[in-house]
């Protein structure tokens, strides 16, 4: 088969060992006479799945018994609105940073349920970047502090976690399990699974158990932590197929390695930036101290161009290299699963097209 | 492949067809050299999966343009919290009828949202039913009427429907596109895809627009219906995997055809009921008149035999035969794409044990 690079922001790409194991046993899975997209979410051959997924996350994270994993649905958008729903109590405020795109799209979702205050607001900078833990303006005693570990379609990343007083709360839908990080200095944690850890439709969230506990009682059930906390994500029937895919992604993940990859991600990320920054025909759009491992933006001298390079290099089997629509330029997803070969390929491409066009 | 009778209430069987044509386009879609998996919700690959799926149930269900055919996660049990939500203005009383365990889960969200009138409740009652019609105790001017079109769990169903004055609301989780109905009498239908539709992940929701406008302001963007309607479902990035699924189920159903489908599950319930009825042995639970062409509950003379009776199906590859944990029983779920042959199958068993045991 002739496999393209996909430098898609999500859904992204995946292992190709995962999708041959999914397609092997997709219509008989592991001898049961049935596929996994058929089987009872309480029945034992999906059971060992979401139990195995569960247990690949807390050992990767590292996590104590303090915490639990959940998957629920809606994707990153539903959790900007259940944090709040469950962590900001009456009277209270939360922290939250304006990095970019994601992480107003939380604020704005917050601001409907209770007080916020934008501890630091970068937001709409150009050249991109998170806040600096210096900048951050807390609120004493806040309900939580909100960030965006890595801005999907600004191309800008937090580098290192800030120490607070409030429960940390953190957006990684893009950077999650793409490196090292001490879990347990967070309150909570969430990633749309449709990155590093699988395929659109469930959400991996991190939460320390006893947040749960404020959510007001006339919350609705679906829209509690507590509701998934007690029945282990079991509460009603959730995305089995989705989870059973992230559970083969943890598996690879802990073949490979941790370390491994997140070695191999700085790799392939400095090698494209300083393909980029050899030249004055290409240039990034984030602050170089903030510039993501996972999805890297740039520009080149006209949009012209960029539509020429965009289509060139989709002819060539590079899909997928069109910025967000809202901001426009390239970006280059290069997630866990994205072969470094691709990573070289398309400098090797930018370095033609710049002879052809510069 | 040894293909077993999966009686599962859901997820439950999937058409072999469909299942095989997952596994041949799995890690290549449609010559892509990528995984439908991989591919981006922005895509044309998924683009046309997405509208194809869309079209399909507009077609199937005859739907006119007031209408909009969505595709949300979070199962039932999020829609029971969205409709009130949406639906159910401040000072406005929704009508909601009580037939057993799915429609009590719906009357407890819609509580913490607002005014409920329980227009009818038999929903403790055994042997199980649905109200009738005569007996709807209506609210003049309600949000709207709840119903709950099959009890999976009881075995109950709704023959015809209520015409009545506010808009129709209804879960057809376990019995959407099981029978030809008029779609257009509805205000809004919702279903688990995880039965009748595809595997577990999306909720269908077909919405008369109109009924979107009314949602409060302070709502949370995810939980409003006009925020899916304005986006084609593509707010945030969906359960791309299962809604692929999901069509390719409506190309089965518009395949064999729904008149087709419709006549061959009234025939599979009717031979199963007819079977239990032979004997004093078996005991349908519930009343005749709304017994389910989906769901067929019934009981043996004691717990040990019923227990007895799903072992030794389970030995015999008659599996998820056992009856939902809360009432016990036994429960043979035959959904569209439960093949006939398994119906005679169990017949075959049930006789076999009744001989051996009665």
């Amino acid at each position: 088969m002739a496999r393209i690079y996909n430098f898609s922001a999500g859904p992204a790409v995946l292992p190709v060992d995962v999708l041959e194991e999914i397609q092997r046993e997709l219509v008989d899975f592991e001898g049961s006479g049935m596929s996994l997209l058929e089987s009872s979410h309480r029945g034992k051959e999906y059971s060992a799945v979401h139990d195995e997924a569960a247990a690949n996350y807390k050992e990767l994270l590292n996590l104590s018994d303090d915490y639990a994993v959940l998957f629920l649905q809606g994707g990153a958008s539903t959790q900007f609105a259940m944090i709040p729903m469950n962590l900001l109590g009456e009277g209270q405020t939360a922290d939250y940073t304006n990095s970019g795109a994601w992480a107003a799209k939380a604020i704005k979702e917050a601001k409907l349920v209770g007080n916020v205050n934008i501890a630091a607001d970068c937001g709409t900078e150009i050249p991109t970047r998170v806040p600096t833990v210096d900048e951050l303006n807390l609120t004493p005693d806040a309900a939580y502090l909100h960030i965006t570990s890595n801005e999907t379609i600004s191309g800008a990343q937090w580098k290192a976690f800030p120490t607070v007083d409030a429960p940390l709360v953190a957006d990684m839908s893009s950077d999650m399990l793409s490196r090292p990080f001490d879990a347990n200095q967070f309150g909570l944690i969430y990633a749309g699974a449709q990155k590093n850890l699988g395929p659109a439709g469930a959400a991996l969230v991190i939460i320390r158990k006893d947040l749960a506990e404020r959510v007001p009682a006339s919350t609705p059930t679906m829209f509690k932590y507590a509701t998934h906390i007690e029945k282990d994500s079991l509460f009603n029937t959730g995305p089995c197929f989705t989870i059973y895919v992230m559970m083969l992604v943890t598996r690879w993940i802990k073949k490979v390695g941790l370390e491994k990859l997140y070695k191999q991600n700085v790799e392939k990320a400095a090698k494209l930036y300083a393909a980029i920054d050899a030249t004055d025909f290409y240039k990034g759009t984030a602050v170089k101290e903030c510039r993501s491992d996972m999805n890297v933006t740039f520009r080149l001298p006209t949009e012209e161009l960029e539509a020429a390079f965009i289509k060139e290099a989709d002819q060539n089997d590079l899909k997928g290299l069109k910025g967000h629509r809202s901001v426009g330029g390239l970006r280059a997803s290069i997630y866990n699963a994205f072969p470094p070969e691709g990573v070289d390929t398309l400098i090797s491409f930018m370095n033609e097209f710049e002879v052809k066009n510069g």
